[in-house]
């Protein structure tokens, strides 16, 4: 796999806009930066419509939503499919209430998403599959997360993100899974958020032909960033992990991650 | 000192519902994670019922409040209190505002709590005491902190834990001290919201009739946790103490806690 | 330069009130810790009259506007000016929309700034200069970076410092330039945030006539013990950096301070 658009981050810092929610907005902005993106978190939805256009990518996260924030949510996504700027959702937690679901369907209905992201729950959600009753732990396989992956990838008509031990990346025809990684990443809050988040960089400077390959890169970079960062860690260090993680996604190469990722690819 | 819930803590992952303040969330959610609880921190009213049925124990924490945030705090408590989910109050600078005591005073009119957290000045106020007049450093002694805390216990209902130096534990008829901590804790901010989270999650795994004993287990681990972490540090390293706080709430087992804590008892 | 107020602030650990994002809040309190100084985050509208009295100083951060923080600037800055509570103002991206340039207007209208902090982008605004004609990277020198901090002084009639790998602190007649500080700086979000706060902080402990030596004094401790953080790191290691600079800021003394800054005077 050859890493084309982590030095292009860096060169030009795209700015991504965030509307995200209170637990991971500080560790977004500074993952962010790291990586050498430029990081904003604005969220009234009176200044959205300036801000998209100043915007190499917007990323949606459901976390905590409220009527503001939809309302922002709405107003940024229809300003940025104007401007042609592609488009992150991070589902947090969508079927948890009817409010999450809700949100969901009024965003689809409004604006095209360029890529989703979330987890097998929620992607299962998108998806329609029951995931409750099939349960992560009830032994589905990981056919069932790539196909899962692919549904909501046509569903949405978008590319489709599961993240997971294994990450699928999906455009509805082809996926491919990731093997990278570390069990350091669910224990600290908003690692999912801030994957979201670099997608959004990656997809800020990749042609619009090319979400699928600029997904995959995104997850790769944070993925082998983690690999690096856990590298001496006991299990238990997820305080130390935070910072490492922020330190490694400025420090790693595009040749370190082509050397470490392990992919492979399916359709 | 047993401690009996920690590794079931680490076992069940019990998911604890925080209604809390922009400065604490993400501290407050790495530290439950690295705890082994799972956090939540959604605070829109219109999901709140369905969510507190899902949750092992809710935090309301008064940080930042606004009007929304109250409205969903009744309605959390009141689902919480429907489903047998004990709730935490953190009353966090009650007595500074006409907005704080109104909103604690509606909370309490509301819904039963399970137990309280607050320092010396936040439930001296919730127990009528004229803390001002009497002032922390003007001497008044560690009988008249266990007086107040046993006050709350009595007034509300329910267990009170006061922070400080040295930690109380009263549920109205028995209470505890507890010696251990560090000097760094009040250095690093949302340091005792995260306590009321790990109290939330402790009540998640006990028996109703042992909140008592779950919030004092609560307690003697973070605070051994935070001597621990503050062992080879100089009482400047606030920064470096977050971080070794959450590594080392993930590390503790409940022999060190049971061997480390320094524990009185009284009535 | 003789650092006079770092002391104050450590024995007197004045309770700084800010309204702020939802980026920087955490960050900001435990850098004001780390300090020496208390910090306080509340926002909602109905209680800022009443804290605004118990506060040495308050400071306004426009990173994520909203109608509800508007309303509680504009009545936490009422109530400031009138106890003689100094405020510092930190115009976040004051330039980027309609909401902003509105609000930053409306609360110059209704309350008078002791100082401003803001970046070049912001302050060329506020001054009436054509920033994104002239660009940063397009050779605008240092002459103008001070004649910006002086119009801007001059029109909101306030001490203005303009932060970025120069510094400049202007009182509309006279203006000095601080040389310290690390690239490490803008790979931290909120780093700008908190130097608005220790300015604040500086303020808090200082006489009123004394706006532009305090101010010039919170600026060389904080870009002293950014150095200080940096010493031995490497440009990537920002994760590392943000903790290491609380570490810094709560050892750091007035004498290292006075020792290590770069100052020069202009007029």
């Amino acid at each position: 796999m050859h890493i084309q658009y982590l030095d292009k981050i860096r060169k030009h810092n795209p700015l991504i806009h965030n509307i995200t929610n209170l637990v991971s907005a500080n560790f977004t902005a500074n993952g962010l930066l790291a990586l050498g993106a430029s990081p904003m978190m604005a969220e009234s939805p009176d200044e959205m419509a300036e801000l998209a256009a100043l915007s190499g990518a917007l990323v949606l996260n459901l976390g905590t939503p409220s009527d503001e924030k939809v309302a922002a949510m709405l107003n940024a996504g229809a300003a940025a499919n104007r401007a042609n700027v592609p488009i992150v959702l991070d589902p947090v937690a969508v079927a948890a209430s009817a409010l999450r679901r809700n949100t969901v369907s009024k965003l689809a209905q409004n604006m095209q998403f360029s890529a989703i992201r979330g987890n097998a729950g929620e992607l299962a959600y998108l998806a329609g599959v029951d995931w409750q009753a099939k349960g992560v732990d009830a032994g589905s396989g990981s056919a069932d997360l790539a196909q899962i992956a692919q549904t909501v990838a046509q569903k949405l008509n978008c590319v489709a993100i599961l993240s997971g031990e294994v990450d699928y990346i999906a455009d509805g025809k082809q996926f491919i899974s990731l093997h990278n990684g570390t069990t350091l990443f669910p224990k600290v809050t908003a690692s999912g958020c801030l994957l979201s988040a670099v997608v959004g960089a990656f997809l800020a400077v990749a042609p619009r032909e090319n979400v699928f390959q600029a997904a995959a890169e995104a997850v790769a970079v944070y993925t082998v960033a983690g690999e690096l960062a856990a590298q001496d860690l006991s299990p238990t260090q997820s305080g130390t992990f935070a910072w490492k993680l922020l330190d490694t996604l400025a420090a790693v190469s595009a040749e370190q991650v082509a050397q470490l990722v392990h992919l492979q690819q399916g359709n």
